[in-house]
């Protein structure tokens, strides 16, 4: 029996359109022979749908996409669809009013309807938000040369192997029912988004539980960005000897057709993509994917970027080049009487490489009229904070003069580094639509910027994405002396990075074990690290959350963002009583 | 039997201040002859703690402040003490690690603690997120004369009486194991925020399952400003007749002592502060509570307010002036050639009623600026939205400029109907630390104004609040020419709101029917609106999200805010499905 993964890139909210990419790939699927396709999780109306849940418009138009949709699917195939459905228990027993579903629509109707049963309802994930657990173990049976009992998962309800984690996440745990129950193969159908190195934990967890219940997994993801999630896609099969049968391709949509044997009652070994070669390259492939499709899902074309010369723009003018195309990149160069020489040139040359237009708009003039009006206020006092961050507020409000006039996109261009600390000017050079990189330590952006231009000079490779490629050239794509010179802030004269912070590789570090491994400043220090260093650092890092809560939507490419997953009072004292136990 | 109240006002994460706040109020109940204190939910750290939680180093200085405090509180009293306990069977039986508990601390000790069975996760609640429920019922027995036996509830597991709401929101019930199990009476301990109305709404729940259960309640609440959320306090106490016997003073700490009579097994009535008189005195007093706390919590001793001389900066000016002390509020007015002549005479008129120092800053010459820093780029182009911004942010720079400069609190202007619609500018007139109106429809904040010039003039009250009192004086607060004159954002010649979006009683009525009813656009027009207006307004809705993504916390008086409880996603095409529907 031929079955078939569409790894499909939905948009939130957008149910006829996403019902249409589903309906193609369930024809694409029926000319193959397919008898079932599966598609991800609420994969009508794309995964996150947060409070549009909670419309009841919203639920009615699922339900009726969903019997629609149902009538025009080709009568040769099954189809599990992600939808919602209302608990109708819910005033009388109490719970939340929806289900998280997977729909089996066959023969023009609904056939069978199944509960998610474990709600992820940390980090990124609200689900117990909205949803109620299911309480029954989910399966059903398709008949093709014989009777084929097939387990039904949705996400979250494969991760609590606890052999595998070594510990019990939820009460209950749907495959350990499933193989009680002589399932022949347990579908899961999943929206997980990207984090660096999860799919190499997804595998190891399915490839456990496929050898540990001697059951065949097809597992099927969502592919495509959602505002500051990034969903990698990479859906993949394990046969009951836990060896990998077939994988979809990481961050593209992708429809995989898999066999499965009814006299061995297992999968057939079929097309395998090869994973990705290096953190690098996926991390790359995730930013390119996660501005593409947010430019495209909210109705972009262009973008504009603030050139500075740095590293940091540097990396995001060539991600959005690899997105978008060079025709639709534009970067603006705004240099000030402390910009120095190079940071022109560096900025010009990079923007040759990438074959981007560009505009040079100096602000020296603003910065004069800024002075002069606020000339009596601040009379007798230093030049400091408040004058460097009207210069990068005066380039802010350009960058957004131009994003406005011609419509354009702004992406911002600070890391993770810097707005873990602060080392950024909030409604300045914090401003944009999308923060391209605000998940991406400096030192990744280093090591970015490196993987780029190894790809990109002499290979005849060039740093290719779907149509569009970049580099291939004699030359680096990110000039040399962008990668070498000292990060600076050019906000005053001989400003560099390096004099109000740690050097990057020390504070990358104390900020991954405060930011991932949530150790307290005495666990930080006893890791290594400067007493005085760590007290500052995590000083930086409570100070800086109001500005990290008017930050634009930033692309998570680690398992712990600044963003939606990221819940933090801004009046809030605990960090002085960290520094004291620590003294 | 004595027991007393303390309606505590803690600060998010300061464990030993909060102790300290716990222990002042113990001494002060001792010398009363207090048998039981009552504190808060989670009065050691304060409510919401919110991410915190997920640091083991807060959980473990939570465990030994908590035994300290125990140490240090009078041995004649008990105490209840919202606070932490680890999950022991978390890892085995799966579930979140933490409980959130109440402990009853005596004789030096912790004698008992009770976790809370009902976590609401809806709205700006996360609880699921990071507590698991307690499964048993929580009660203890006091002996005085007599044994007193006393049912534990802490917040949410009061709010589920299915006879009240018409619905079970929760599969168990606590107030009614309780009431099988013969307590003598129940005791909740919450941290329940503010909105219109919440106050009556408690006190009709409370009072209906103390006559439901024939059930002594008494229920303690926090105070103060944490973020987004005020409490508002309001402790109260109903005895088995469902009267109130004692109620807490609304938006300020208290504490308030009641007697049990062992006689009758009832409270005896006590002190019952009045409720509040209208619905504006009720928001002004939790805006001004919100202000001064945020102020005061993040280490600001003065705000700094654009001034358009517009009805929503002048109530923010207001709000600020009896908050902080009208020495601490600095206004700033920045008239552009749009700008009429009323407007600066307007908004000095207001300064001088609140008695603030002002300083006016012409951006005439800065928009001269741009224009001819942009004048190659923008050849061509007509005058439109990007030099409108441009102007809001040269004032949003400023204003900035001067809270960096001398460490003033940015209090940002714009109200709930302009942030619904987009009516605002991103970076310039939404800059803030803070925005004191964002939760206050315009229709709202001309009953607010009109409230506190009824209240202001003549009336030989003034507006008071706590140590201050603005008004007071033969004139209004806010210069009725604010009042009566056309809305108008001033951007370009002869420009008023009117002109770009219906007359705000029409849009105050779409938009609470969309966010607070959950109606779609159908439901609008039937409820008598123009389906013009209605898709136009949903339409701004919709486009609008990125704008509200990047806005400050904004003080939450209504029961759905945009803030940390509004959770839509930015690239999302629902809105078009609405409309299409609506056709």
């Amino acid at each position: 029996m031929k079955l078939a993964i569409a790894q499909l890139n939905p948009t939130i909210g957008d149910l006829i359109g996403n019902a249409q990419q589903i309906l193609e790939a369930a024809t694409t699927a029926a000319s193959e022979g397919v008898r079932l396709l599966l598609t991800p999780e609420l994969s009508l109306c794309g995964y996150p749908p947060r409070d549009l849940l909670l419309n009841p418009s919203f639920v009615e138009s699922m339900a009726t996409t969903l019997v629609h949709l149902a009538k025009q699917l080709p009568p040769s195939l099954a189809v599990l669809v992600g939808t919602l459905t209302p608990n109708p228990n819910a005033h009388v027993a109490g719970g939340k009013p929806l289900f998280n579903s997977m729909a089996l629509l066959e023969a023009g109707k609904i056939e069978a309807i199944f509960h998610k049963r474990l709600l992820p309802t940390y980090d990124v994930f609200d689900e117990n938000r909205y949803f109620e657990p299911g309480l029954h173990s989910n399966s059903f049976t398709l008949i093709a040369q014989s009777p084929i009992k097939i387990g039904v998962t949705i996400c979250e309800d494969l991760w609590n192997d606890e052999e595998f984690w070594g510990k019990r996440n939820y009460h209950v745990n749907p495959i350990t029912d499933l193989a009680q129950q002589g399932v022949d193969f347990v579908v899961n159908l999943s929206a997980s988004p990207y984090s660096l190195g999860k799919q190499k934990l997804r595998e190891a967890m399915l490839q456990h539980s496929a050898k540990r219940y001697q059951q065949p997994i097809l597992y099927a993801n969502q592919v495509g960005g959602n505002d500051d999630l990034i969903f990698d896609g990479c859906s993949v099969g394990f046969n009951r000897a836990g060896e990998a049968i077939c994988r979809a391709r990481a961050f593209e949509a992708d429809l995989v057709i898999v066999d499965f044997n009814e006299e061995t009652r297992d999968f057939v070994p079929s097309k395998v993509t090869p994973v990705l070669a290096s953190d690098d390259e996926e991390i790359w492939l995730a930013l390119v994917l996660g501005v593409r499709d947010y430019a495209r899902k909210c109705g972009f074309k262009k973008v504009v970027i603030g050139l500075s010369g740095g590293i940091d723009s540097s990396l995001v003018a060539a991600i959005a080049t690899a997105a978008l195309g060079s025709e639709n990149v534009v970067g603006v160069l705004m240099p000030s009487p402390y910009s120095s020489d190079h940071s022109i040139r560096d900025a010009l040359e990079l923007a040759e490489n990438l074959g981007i237009t560009t505009h040079t708009i100096p602000i020296g003039e603003l910065m004069q009229g800024y002075d002069r009006t606020l000339e009596t206020l601040f009379a007798e006092t230093e030049f400091g904070i408040a004058e460097e961050n009207i210069q990068s507020r005066i380039r802010g409000n350009l960058l957004m003069a131009i994003a406005n006039k011609f419509g354009y996109l702004l992406l911002s261009t600070g890391n993770k580094s810097e707005m873990a600390v602060g080392y950024c000017t909030l409604y300045g050079d914090m401003n944009g639509g999308l923060a391209a990189i605000a998940d991406v330590p400096k030192t990744r952006v280093y090591s970015l910027c490196e993987w780029l231009n190894s790809r990109g000079v002499g290979s005849g490779e060039g740093v290719e994405f779907s149509q569009f490629t970049i580099g291939n050239s004699p030359k680096e794509i990110i000039p040399t002396n962008i990668l070498t010179k000292a990060p600076s802030a050019e906000l005053k004269p001989n400003q560099f990075d390096q004099d109000s912070l740690p050097p990057y590789d020390i504070l990358d570090d104390i900020l991954h074990r405060l930011i991932h491994h949530h150790q307290s400043a005495v666990q930080i220090i006893e890791g290594g690290h400067d007493p005085a260093v760590v007290n500052k650092v995590l000083r930086l890092v409570a100070r800086a959350e109001f500005k990290r809560r008017q930050a634009p939507p930033g692309l998570k490419i680690t398992d712990r963002a600044f963003g939606t997953g990221w819940r933090m009072p801004i009046a809030n004292r605990w960090v002085g009583e960290t520094l004291n136990r620590s003294r």
